[in-house]
């Protein structure tokens, strides 16, 4: 009673390595419990004297994509080159040709989402990309599925497992960003080149894929306000710890108003929040929904293994549609629907950490520049003064109320240009 | 081209409130977003009188059940009345009229899973049950979709509010069990008689239910050993915690070497285990896979709306099925097929606690005992004397090292027949 159903891969990295073992591990217990027969049958791979550890017949390689985005007895093409290009021509090639795509490629389908899905709809076939958000995560099927009965108000996530991390590092063994970043690297959770994550560039990827399945809005990667972890200092994270908070890069965004607000940033997350315990490469993404309440997911978020599990997993779903001749379907698309708009940061709490010259005065003055913005001071406290170039100065921390970005950032100008402090060191959000 | 799907409702108690507000709440954004436009039809309600706090079509109502199950419009029987009968009837009937079944019912599902699935498969109609297991937390559709790609090697679930609420309430704020109980009851996390709760009867039929989806094993609920959280002390909970645990009940199952291992009862976590944050009335479920490693869902396991949420997500899934006329599937139904056996508890690392008189030697007699048995002893710690009785008194505290709970049972009665100590007051499996 086994449905053959016959799989081309595009690429055999870390992720393509994963999604091939965990087949070869499970394929008997999917076909017992599905009936489907599913069998990975080419591998776009053109460097195949490589050794991937991992015993692959050197027949199922092929350096030619067109054999696998032409080849009729191919049902379902995995995209795992990654990058924008070429794996969208390679997708909407696969699915003018009538073949379902799965992949695993948070930046092309960030960038290309809406084109690619477009494109299934017409062609009558699936589009999936649950692994795109983090990794092993079930979150995109969840909320396509089970979950689609709420209305969602809002989604934050820790969805960057190298910052994740590098953060955790410096707050449990106080080390500084360069040792954890390089501690990281060392233990293969950050590339060499380390930007794409540091900077938030990847996390706002998988935001822009959030906001479009919750919120039905279109929040591009560029749109979103992204602020990566490389100006958090061991003294952010010392004063945050002290407050009662953990620093973490938080993707989050939430609908207020008819208006989604949104950004990836380093915010302080306070201790009972079920986000603060996130440690080390783990994910997790909590949702709220106007049924469901709180809802939190938390696993690995990268890795061959537990990404190559929700590639497969994104094969059987369309395997089994395609067993069933009813392959079209919605779930899960993007959407660009809803009426919603995307409106950048909105208001929040913030902590300013600023470097003073250690003389009274100056807290007077500060004051009196963000009342006249209309920024109420929740806590300020100073620091025990220390010497800097030659000079006595002292860290100065406020949190402050509720404001917009833009207004406090125009405050900050005013303490700035009236030349009673050194520096302002750190701007980061509080979440409540 | 909203295709319209009618659904008959069986009760109208904090489910059925909570399922029908939130399809009035949702009902326009799920219509948008699947183009399914969902009705509740009718609605089995004996006590019409009575204020549901939700304004309901009186013409909704029907006494006669079988105005339900017996029309041929409704497409989808939920199923809400609780219990084991005439729930199951009821069920049974609807799936043989060609009606596809939802439930929250736990007890009826653990009972007559088995049964009621193969008639859906006989039917060719759907059965599904997301809301029997963890309310509104999606691990059911999680378990039979996304993460089917993998083996499961183990399930850990805080399944139980009202317990979790009582255990959070004695560690945290010192209350004894009938304070935290009592609490429980007046905000309406316990109930009256909270028997089936406290036993730990209700956390068993929802394990039940998980060991047959994941491992494919049928453990009913009678032979799943199950203990409640009668007999956990303060001082239990201040011992865990001066050793790095907290005590929490734990409904879990594991694979090993072909068979599975599982039980329902109070156990010691270590605080770094991500279930030991999960606080008050919360549910978490940890699950390991083979390919995606552990992960932990965590939400709110009960509650009119959070459980409403799960109801409404099944009929949506259903409902969708319906509409592409594929409704014959097989997510998420009982599996009792994978050859594996159910064993009960197999080997665990145990804490003991017991009061032994104020005098000298009683440990090495204990400790032969034990050694005797092959039993090892990880800690022991003996704590400061105390009057019980006009006698001088102290608890005495073991963890040992793994040991099957029959050759722990047997040493513990002949440690008990040596007349060395004065009563066994607590043994608790520990994690780790």
């Amino acid at each position: 009673m086994s449905n053959k159903i016959k799989v081309g891969m595009l690429g055999i990295g870390n992720v393509g390595r994963g999604t091939y073992q965990a087949l070869e591990m499970n394929h008997d217990k999917i076909a017992e419990t599905t009936g489907l027969d599913i069998e990975i049958v080419k591998i776009l791979n053109r460097r195949p004297q490589i050794d991937r550890g991992i015993d692959i017949p050197k027949d199922k390689y092929t350096a030619d994509v067109d054999e696998i985005l032409c080849d009729p007895e191919i049902d379902i093409v995995v995209e795992l080159i990654g990058g924008i290009e070429p794996a969208t021509e390679y997708m909407a090639r696969a699915l003018s040709n009538g073949k379902s795509v799965i992949t695993a490629n948070k930046a092309a389908i960030a960038a290309n989402g809406k084109k690619l899905a477009a494109l299934a709809q017409e062609n009558h076939v699936l589009l999936r990309f649950e692994a795109a958000v983090a990794g092993g995560i079930p979150i995109l099927t969840s909320l396509t599925t089970a979950l689609l009965s709420n209305r969602f108000t809002g989604v934050h996530g820790i969805l960057n497992g190298t910052t994740n991390y590098i953060l955790t590092q410096m707050s449990e063994y106080g080390k500084s960003y360069e040792e954890a970043l390089k501690d990281a690297q060392i233990k293969g959770f950050a590339e060499a080149d380390p930007t794409a994550d540091v900077e938030g560039f990847d996390a706002a990827n998988k935001l822009s894929i959030l906001i479009s399945l919750i919120f039905g809005v279109d929040a591009s990667p560029e749109v979103i306000p992204t602020h990566g972890i490389t100006s958090v200092g061991i003294n952010d994270i010392e004063f945050a710890s002290d407050y009662g908070f953990r620093i973490k890069l938080l993707a989050s965004a939430r609908e207020k108003d008819g208006k989604v607000y949104g950004n990836v940033e380093p915010v302080l997350l306070p201790l009972s929040h079920p986000l603060a315990s996130v440690s080390n490469e783990f994910n997790a993404v909590f949702v709220s929904g106007n049924a469901v309440d709180d809802l939190m997911f938390y696993g690995r978020g990268a890795g061959p293994l537990p990404t190559g599990s929700a590639v497969l997993g994104d094969i059987i779903g369309v395997a089994r549609k395609i067993e069933k001749d009813s392959a079209y379907d919605i779930v899960p698309q993007l959407r660009y629907d809803s009426g919603l708009e995307f409106a950048g940061e909105g208001a929040n709490k913030y902590y300013i950490r600023m470097m003073v010259p250690e003389r009274t005065g100056i807290l007077g003055k500060i004051s009196t520049i963000f009342g006249e913005h209309g920024i109420s001071v929740e806590t300020v406290r100073q620091n025990s003064p220390y010497e800097c170039s030659g000079e006595t100065v002292a860290d100065l921390i406020f949190i402050v109320f509720k404001v917009e970005k833009s207004e406090l950032l125009s405050a900050l100008e005013e303490v700035r240009e009236a030349g009673v402090i050194k520096s302002i060191d750190s701007i980061m959000r509080v979440e409540e």
